[in-house]
């Protein structure tokens, strides 16, 4: 099989190198000229024997859409798209609806496994059409994790259904290592625990918490046992956002979601105008001045 | 009627000018020779008429503690002793078990109001034996609000029940606190609001968060508008923990108040330990520089 | 003053009377006929003197979009409409749009206050032009309580402020009603306070808890001391969820308002789908029967 | 080696098996006559070589402290006692004090892996001594998953920080089974995703969120696609509880362990007090009928 990539970046880059391993004829595009395969999308689409297929991996919103509709016109009938980026399922009809019109098809697939995918495999999530699935099966099996296909893979529903698959993975990921993050802080905390990572080291074989996610804090606290070249500063990529829009849209309570997403806006905060406000009432009710009389003085506080 | 009331700080002190405008006959005792009438709690035992009554304004834990086991070699049957601090609702049976051995009463007074309750008067919630509660009606009439009775007063229940009301009472404050904080900050942060302080001050009358509170938020906003002179640093007195702590106990779900006193934790960490370990996750999955690429070099980033 | 007003409903009915009570002419049109003053739209605009000034108070969404579309040709420059209902914020931008094509101009003004406010006066959180505003102002001033007009009216900014800082309002109401119910569920749930309705309406005078939902709480609690009749089932409105996506959009943490949301959530569940999860988990690890070994066969749990 | 084991139930009862499989020698008592190796505590002693090391793995809190009362007077200096249960880690101090009146030592030790450490090994997290963690090594070996001694076990401090850590285990695992419920629940009522269980299934491999939790929810759902015979309902083992309280007492926000507990504390109500007040409050300022006028007759509804 022969397909076409687009965006050599580090997901795209390792994905190439994971295809051709798996003896997958692949030609890149990337604006960089220093990695890409052809000169031009237009080249690359090309290079490609019919059906084409073309595996888009560039970053999600506006380049993903334009990165479609550059594709749009260069393809026909029986030709397919797949979206491999973190895009909002929302984008993915409207994609999809774009390339119908000449009908080439699209597909929608969540990726995870990050930097470790090159090597281990990417766990995929499959939106569209079940004969555009099985067009692009060599690809999907040669990225995935050895072991048995739907351990690292699934069809999950219409377009759309893959990156919502995505999503909410993305979503309780969140919540897993929000929980990790807070047994970590408490165990610090206490002071009774000789070595914390030792304790992490112990979790990972045998007991209920073993994960992935356990593995690479092991991983991490082995490189900065305390954490201390690391600023308690967290991003989020958007995708659990989106999750947190869905359960209100759908009126599912997600509480530890929400928690570990209000955590990492926190996080940025230079101060919590919240907690200046709070500070602000405390400062109403108790007197003008912080009121906090000794026993000497023998007073009664305010502590409302 | 005349009583002994032990503890002149700001509380105290607002309350002995409150009793005796009311026309209460106060005694007072405090370390601070500046402001106590009495030269020791002895001198303010023997300075009240039988049955003597005694109120207690000290700060809780302790202090009160040993406040109360002094004064019970100084007191027998028939006289009272009243607990108006932020004492632990568990410290009452202690403190009525030791009084009770030579026939001494015990309330316990949750008081609410803080500096303004010497204007104002003071919300109070009582635990205890009724005849206890009726000897120190007068007391208790001259400290609450103007109004009726009981809509500044309760006899709550039996010991202990005083100070449990006001601990939920204060429970329920930082929930109260703490959604008003929210609705500030979200609309300092959007940015239409030409004037946030003018939208508190429009919800004082007529809505339907009206309410003490939202008129102190208004007065903060008033002395500092952008609240630029407060730091985002918020202690905890103790009874918004006890609350937390009883929900547990009783499996009540409280996650209102848990998200409010965990804001204020927060609001004391220098650094969230919680979130360098998400962060670390994130860096261990995503690769170990921070990965972001741009359009230009058409790269998919590792956003799990 | 003679201004028309549209939706003769609860809300729009007990403004009507209201704003002639304060000597404003009202003209008022409703579908159904006992209600309405005139038969249709066009005779409620034709009786207006210039400028005319219209009040819509029809239910949100697309019924409040219409009524605003309808209204359009009927009206010119120089003309003035004003949304009053619970419109989201982004819908004002729309309508004002639309109306600006023929210089009609238009505020939307969010209203609080309930079917209390036919008495006690409306809280008005008003967007839009300055000019509009003074235009309308002495409706404000008819509708919003007595007092000093900045503590029950606010010209917010522009566009669309009415309605955002009604929106965050609302959502700070959530955590309010929330912190109260929180505080209810532990005091009943401990069993040590004799009467608990008691305990809240002592809250109402000289407390910091004080309110005007604590005084509604009071009087649900005079209606039905234990909630007997009441359901443990809330609905939502909407504004909850839309100050809840307006948290996300603008990265503000508002664990208060998740919390209070969330737990409506689950009230109108028939069963958790997520405790199932739970549930199923603890079934695996724990053994296919629930494990509760009791002391005579001395067996431990497996209580991970 | 030979030890002693008290307790044979489930967990008991697994563990004698695989200690005997390991070579370990195991005389175990238990008060079933069914399972029990001596007819006695004192037979059991008895039955040991010097240093006798009892292994004692009964229900947690009275039963395990009484246990531990029973043994003590039958064992000697240098002897071993060793908890394995879910005790609280504030119990064992009382029992270390208790044994070493006689000189006999004791560790505690945290247990994780349920019903599937007979098989694949249990982790374990031990608070004690070094010298009794020599003297045990063999025994920890034996009941560790293989590989590296570090990966499933660890001497995480001294008395109590073997159950403080397993404590803290078992609050991470409250958030971690509670992350993939949410995200169970909004799979299924999203309705875009044909077969939610084969999204489960795809994440076990390659992906950021595998672990063995999943890997059992995967298993849950082979056998129950739509957890049709598991009702929403969920017991805490008191792990969870202290886990919080240690938060509270520590400062450490926990709001993820916060929502998951509270969850099950919601999942055991047959109706939420809390939800009963906010409709309560609702009912109040919305007017005594639910408000909800349609568009025919045109009214505004009261959606404070």
């Amino acid at each position: 099989m022969h397909i076409g990539l687009v965006g050599l970046g580090k997901m795209g880059g390792n994905m190439r190198a994971r295809l051709r391993d798996k003896g997958i004829e692949v030609t890149g595009y990337d604006p960089n000229p220093d990695v890409t395969d052809v000169p031009s999308l237009a080249a690359l689409v090309e290079a490609l024997p019919s059906p084409k297929v073309v595996w888009v991996m560039v970053p999600s919103g506006k380049i993903t859409r334009d990165t479609v509709a550059n594709l749009a016109p260069l393809l026909k009938d029986g030709d397919l798209v797949i979206d491999g980026g973190n895009s909002k399922w929302t984008d993915d009809e409207v994609n999809a609806k774009l390339l119908a019109e000449r009908g080439t098809g699209y597909l929608d697939c969540g990726v995870s496994g990050g930097v470790w995918g090159r090597e281990n495999g990417y766990g995929l999530m499959v939106g569209g059409a079940k004969g555009h699935v099985d067009l692009a099966l060599p690809v999907f099996d040669a990225l995935r994790p050895e072991g048995p296909r739907e351990e690292g893979f699934v069809h999950a529903g219409g377009v759309g259904a893959g990156h919502y698959s995505k999503m909410v993975h993305n979503g309780v990921e969140y919540g897993l290592m929000h929980a990790y993050a807070e047994g970590y802080e408490l165990l610090e905390a206490k002071g009774i625990i000789t070595d914390v990572p030792a304790v992490f080291k112990a979790w990972t074989r045998g007991t209920v918490v073993r994960s992935w996610l356990l593995d690479l804090m092991v991983r991490a606290l082995e490189e900065d046992p305390k954490l201390d070249n690391i600023r308690g500063y967290a991003q989020d990529s958007g995708e659990g956002r989106w999750t947190l829009e869905q359960a209100i849209e759908n009126a599912v309570p997600m509480p530890v979601l929400a928690a570990a997403l209000f955590a990492r806006f926190s996080s940025r905060q230079e101060d919590s105008p919240s907690i200046k406000a709070v500070a602000a009432l405390r400062n109403q009710f108790g007197g003008h001045a912080v009121t906090s009389a000794g026993p000497t003085s023998g007073s009664g506080s305010t502590k409302d």
